[in-house]
């Protein structure tokens, strides 16, 4: 599941945070809050209700990768259990052109072995709180939007700073409903995450990028790391106990995991903005990173490897846009959409205690004209360098500020995550930057008009190549000596600064700063609008609904079951299998099996169950979520959607949508067969 | 060179056609006009000024494929030399998945193995003649710009009608100096035309899309073709002596070809259209098409060879408008181009007698903003299908009207090179024709957006994956008998035709229509602003100055020379450097020489010229294009220019710019040694 790249999701596709569902679920539908789980529902439909211990107990042993991903705790040691390509950024970053664990797999034979990841911050939730009231209470009916936002932003971080001081865990206010209700969800940190053992991306992500988003599906798409407390191994007291016989055809399951976001709550008018305006433009960005990758790649094979986890992600993105742009595209989901919006506004108009409501239709419309105004305004480069500097050039002005005042990502809470990133050993490269700085200046001239002032300021009389040579020669950025230095001299440092990366993102930070508070103007708008709508639902629709994702923790569930698409798919594929499907594709690259697979092929019991699917709601971000029986032991870890389940952004259908997973079987099994790791499969689920 | 793909660039690039220079040339600047060759200026900078004999005999020798590229007569007996990326598209048509003439190179060891291409048009020009008077005096002073357009196609179609019949040659009438001048091109045209010989694609694009533009080079781009009449070798009166001791360092040189597309005479406005607006949408679609091409690739090795001629051209158009637009975003580009017209309409100002033409800059402006708002209109779906849908329907109501008053494309005189295309016997592939209709039905959405009539018209209720399925099951147009039944049957036969695919065109065609004619007004004012404009510089700045291109037959010329990027770049390399290259390049993909080479590397003569480079100054088109010595002979082919060159469509400097060739000599020499074709490399020049 395609969470992983969150940098891309994030930069390129934020709009609505967190908005809620369109009406009450269906089936096997919703990513439901742990707080608020449907039992009634589970029980009428799968005679199943789990008990406030058995919550606790999947909530607990479940983990959040904050670069983007999900995973669970599978050993009172501190094993953690996620997916090859959730991993996949670590085990690149801590490759290099001699050593590339990303394509050659890694095994610690013994804990001394295990290698630190170099910024990882792993995510235990721990508890939910709402605080629906305080935050209204804080933001009066009168003010502007760009007031409101901010004094929704200052309680936020107030409730987040108290939180933090009391106790100690990471806090953060979650929007939820499009802004309908605020939960504090409060975390364990963990960020001394070591390495312990990957297979090869052959196997991980066997297909390659023809077989992603396919079914069926043969990936051992699992990585194993663990966390350390004080130089030593984590004692973890909720962990999942492995069930290698289980998620046998139509057995309930569940998956708890991060969802990324999904828009389900949006209206007509906001899904005609992302059809025709947002997600066109951002399927346009990822091709031409796409490209950009691959010619940076045609370098030579070192430049290939640099290339290969950012490209990776790319496809990723855009593979899964285009399957959730294709469902947009559709003139019958545009028509049902439009059917059940009509008869809620419909209702909402028929009722005088709702009539106040009915103008939140109108004011998304609204927000969707800004969000055109302002589409190609945003002046942040996305290169690591120059997020480095800009990220130094506001934190420098913000820390000026009472917490509570400053931008969102610098407010006290998030400080320590902020510097891991900011200050991360994992490797620069000179190159990459180069032709990414080149091409984000290009980039720039095609959003605002090559005669536009701050497009001027950008370039400094030189064309988008000359002009990122320059800054790459002449900036100090890449040490880390000189990052730590300007993280630490505050305002007077960054002004005193003569690098010319430093200087460029001080010259873009008004403008920044200007569409910052635009954006975030735009959004409280469609908060106070969505929220209404919410209210309007809850009214009308009544008793149980989820919100949309907004990477917390959720609980989905359904049947393992197959499906129909030209014949029968079945639920199941086995270890065997992938040797038949590489034969199928005459192992040609990118179906070839790594030589360890070949070399265990006799020993490797074959009718092992390997990959398989499920009727679960899930959606990107839900990658490496444990599987979980109803005795609430692990059975499998998602790993991908197949290719009609991507409209889940917008709507949830079980008809042919599956999510898929790698069998906890087939792990152990390739644990102990193929890698020579029985110690780990004896260690998991103990 | 990039004029081979003129499906991309024509489709996806038109806009001024001949545009005028901007400035009288300096240096070796300049694609002239065959009858206003610039004499003096070469025999200053060279001492030598071709006589007419040598201009006649040079043009009759030079060839132009009527698909795109360049080429020339290199034996008595017919033999055509061009490009091997030129040839591909043929090579490719005459490819199935047993016989991979592309990949794997053909040899006809005898004039009875040669094979007929299924849809080759190739012109050869006889004469020029200047029509300027004619057409203006058809064209009244007071039309409206619709009306003035539909006056000049009246008057062009007719003028060509008249000398084809007069003459029975192909008669174009050229609009030159972007509506300057209009010149009445007569051709020869060969219709049957056979493949005598290609290297394979590993030597003809060694180091594939990562050498693509870059220099130095070793590509074997060469392919040999023989041109028939009433089934015999047609017997030719002009072709190229050969001349393997030539383009030595220094030497002087020409080159004879028909660069498809310069835009020099752009005013500051035009060109931020086309930096700002044009070109950025066309990078856009063309990574799009790129992505796409990529991903059929996926499904297999046929899927590969089917798609891999349209993705290397598509690449190649990437490439070569990302360096064009690179010009553009230099603000060192803008600053002079905008000094130079302030002082060019200062003096156009200040003197009465051309105060008239003061005018024409607004109106190119008004122009610019024109084309903002149909830039998203087209209706036409860029596939092989549906391109044959729409032109059935079209020429089904076109051919009721008299010639002159037909769309430009349908008239009388053109009707041959239309048939030849519309009835072609090259393969259609069902699964690409579907990929890309879905492909373009969703960028109609894009461009036109979802809730538009005309979309909702082409996707009749389904998403564009369904609707194209649809279309493509359903529609008969894939044989090629039902297409001759419908090109014969007229109106009544495209009313009655229940093909769906003809039913889509049918929906569509009044909006083609209407767009068409916006198109057809903007450009003609445009065309008047740039007569007029072409008009001041001759009044201005005198002499001698050459139009831009117009995929019509130039000369340039220039010096054999290398340059200074990173260290000196020699002028030549050899056969020899191939190995080195390869080498250097670790037999990696795309640098892996084909077997005959390796089996011939111990017999090759290591230090034959292979690829070289000179100042003339050319562009997509010149593909092919014989660079030829004082004496007339041949030294060498054109089929590339480097990455700097490609600034060429907009302006022309000799620092680091070159154009790339094969040396004859190396042609000749693996002819003989690698390919066992002596045959035909004693058969050239004779």
């Amino acid at each position: 599941m395609k969470r992983r790249k969150l940098y891309w999701l994030t930069t390129l596709l934020a709009t609505v945070s967190g908005a809620s569902a369109i009406r009450t679920s269906t089936a096997d539908e919703g990513m439901w809050l742990f707080n608020a789980v449907p039992k009634t529902q589970m029980k009428a439909t799968y005679g199943f209700e789990p008990t406030q211990e058995w919550l606790d107990h999947v909530m607990l042993s479940s983990v959040r990768f904050n670069s983007g991903g999900s995973a669970s705790f599978v050993s009172s040691n501190g094993l953690v259990l996620t997916n090859h390509h959730v991993a996949s950024d670590t085990l690149y970053k801590l490759s290099t052109a001699e050593n590339n664990y990303n394509e050659n797999g890694f095994l610690a034979k013994s804990q001394s072995e295990e290698i630190k990841a170099p910024d990882l911050e792993l995510n235990q939730l721990i508890s939910i709180e709402d605080v629906t009231a305080r935050v209204n209470a804080a933001v009066k009916a009168d003010l502007a939007p760009q007031e409101a936002a901010k004094a929704r932003q200052a309680v936020m971080a107030t409730i987040e700073k108290e939180s933090l001081d009391k106790t100690g865990l990471r806090s953060d206010v979650v929007t939820l409903f499009g802004g309908g209700r605020y939960h504090l969800y409060r975390y364990k940190k963990y960020t001394d995450v070591r390495l312990v053992w990957a297979p090869e991306a052959a196997s991980a992500f066997f297909g390659g990028d023809a077989d992603n988003f396919e079914y069926p599906r043969y990936c051992l798409d699992v990585t194993l790391f663990r966390v350390y407390e004080n130089g030593k191994p984590a004692k973890i007291d909720h962990f999942l106990k492995m069930d290698p016989n289980g998620a046998k055809e139509n057995d309930l399951v569940f998956v708890s995991g991060n969802p990324g976001r999904t828009r389900r709550i949006l209206t007509q008018d906001a899904i005609e903005y992302q059809r025709d305006v947002a997600m066109p433009r951002t399927m346009n960005t990822l091709r031409r990173k796409e490209i950009l990758m691959q010619q940076y790649g045609l370098a030579g094979p070192e430049q290939k490897r640099r290339s290969k986890d950012d490209l990776f992600g790319i496809q990723n993105s855009r593979k899964a846009i285009s399957g959730m742009l294709l469902g947009l595209q559709d003139p019958g989901f545009t028509a049902s959409k439009k059917a059940e919006e009509d008869a809620l506004r419909k209702k909402v108009a028929a009722d005088p205690k709702l009539a106040p409501l009915a103008a939140a239709w109108d004011q998304i419309k609204q927000a969707q004209e800004k969000r055109k105004e302002w589409l190609k305004k945003p002046v942040s480069m996305r290169t690591k360098l120059y997020s480095i500097a800009e990220t130094l050039v506001l934190m420098a002005k913000e820390d000026a500020k009472p917490s509570a005042e400053r931008l969102r990502e610098y407010r006290d809470s998030n400080r320590e995550s902020l510097l891991q990133e900011l200050l991360s050993e994992a490797p620069l490269y000179e190159d990459l930057e180069r032709v990414q700085l080149a091409d984000e200046l290009a980039r720039l001239i095609d959003d605002r008009g090559g005669n536009d002032p701050i497009v001027a300021l950008a370039l400094a009389g030189k064309n988008p190549k000359e002009r990122a040579n320059q800054l790459i020669d002449q900036t100090d950025l890449f040490s880390l000596e000189t990052r730590k230095k300007l993280a630490a001299g505050g305002l007077a440092g960054i002004a005193d600064s003569k690098d010319p990366m430093i200087q460029l993102a001080r010259s873009l930070e008004a403008e920044y700063r200007k569409v910052h508070e635009a954006m975030d103007s735009i959004e409280e708008q469609e908060r106070q609008a969505y929220s209404k709508i919410t209210e309007a639902k809850f009214a009308v629709g009544g008793d149980s609904m989820y919100p949309d994702a907004t990477f917390t923790l959720r609980l989905s569930y359904g049947a393992v079951r197959g499906y129909e698409s030209n014949g029968s798919v079945p639920a199941w594929t086995t270890l065997g299998g992938a040797f038949e499907h590489e034969k199928q594709h005459m192992a040609e690259d990118p179906w070839v099996l790594p030589t360890s697979w070949k070399k265990s092929k006799d020993k490797l019991k074959s009718n092992t169950p390997f990959n398989f699917v499920c009727t679960a709601d899930i959606i990107g971000g839900n990658s490496g979520s444990p599987v979980v029986s109803r005795d609430g032991a692990m059975v499998g870890i998602i790993f991908d959607g197949n290719i009609e389940s991507l409209t889940a952004d917008f709507y949830y259908t079980d008809k042919v949508s599956r999510a898929v997973a790698v069998h906890i079987a087939g792990v152990l099994e390739s644990l102990r067969t193929i890698y020579d790791a029985s110690h780990l499969a004896d260690e998991m689920g103990k």
